[in-house]
């Protein structure tokens, strides 16, 4: 099934968990743990700084068309560490199987001055990350799989 | 009338809405779009990822004082796409028309690697946009333009 | 003491405060004074977008490893001006005396384009930094030295 519509939803963030993350935990593994020990289906990063290592992320080549193609996307692995400068990102769960599926988008500073980022595949903590985590409340919000884009969306239900 | 006033007001966030912005759409007519569907005067963006093309954004050039006047700002147009890594703002109503004035700040990956950004003037979806927004209530914060620093500025009446 | 220990605490945001920041503003003076005036202990950013001057960061050299030491951290001290495309960060009281410990990323757009950042150590305000802050009830997170990042970190007491 294409998932592949608009949706605006009224919802509420009905609590707030602050933790610390601590070296070498992996990034995704720590944020499930959370959710699951603190039984939160459906989670928006507010806030979220830190440093890691051990990077994987990706983005989509200038001029790529939609659906996205495995062609489309570059990899990029970097050792680090890096000041964690930026972490925006959200988790819902999958309409497949219920499991959240989590997506990020992380900004890394570098010492050689440019800043780097993309969409987050893999981050391991390299001395913290002190994260602030939103549960959404009254969300009908999944992910599934668009057709169109060729990527896990949101949609609601 | 200048409007050049510091201010901290306490106000709460009373609603949150969730939406999937789609390919094409015009990421300030789809927020304006939430606004006016939801009732919302003022809003932040809480948390924002996605992906963008024929991006429009400006940069304040080094050593520019204030009044920013035209040629201060340096224009960059992108046909991308884009990873959306960050996008933060707010639109409080002008003091003028009570229309709302969104003033986002947006960060971009490259596949060629380094980061880029800026003032956002002009984006469009590539893929998606997942963004939540929220609505502040108890606020008596306007924007109206500010002969001191020739911009449009937050000010509370 | 060493303070090195893993946590997730549920929280509440009991408050937010809109707040702008006017030209030549320290940028941590001013969140303290807000800190102080509204009787904030322990503070998040929820958003922030400005412009910023005379910047100072850090950031971590690749292949550091913990404890961070002094030479790890490269330093970068910038004139700017620059817009402020990102400020992510949080203030918890230190264990020591219970005043504010501020920990700030921020990521600036340059004219020349790419983007810069880091653990920012110092900013002033150029034309306005426009922000809103969570208040956090209900937390026990302080501030301590920690012997094995060699930092402060967020500890639950």
């Amino acid at each position: 099934m294409t998932i592949h519509e608009s949706f605006a939803e009224e919802v509420k963030i009905d609590g707030v968990i602050i933790s610390r993350f601590m070296p070498d935990e992996d990034l995704f593994e720590s944020l499930k743990k959370i959710a699951k020990d603190h039984g939160i289906q459906r989670g928006v990063i507010l806030s979220a700084i830190g440093s890691v290592k051990n990077v994987v992320f990706v983005n989509v080549r200038s001029h790529a068309g939609l659906p996205v193609k495995k062609e489309d996307m570059m990899e990029a692995e970097q050792p680090g560490p890096f000041e964690l400068l930026s972490l925006e990102g959200n988790f819902f769960p999958s309409q497949e199987d219920g499991e959240p599926v989590i997506h990020l988008h992380a900004i890394l500073g570098t010492s050689s001055g440019p800043v780097i980022g993309g969409h987050l595949l893999k981050a391991t903590v390299f001395a913290t990350v002190e994260i602030i985590l939103g549960s959404v409340a009254g969300s009908s919000v999944y992910k599934g799989k668009s057709d169109v884009t060729g990527r896990m969306e949101l949609f609601n239900k």
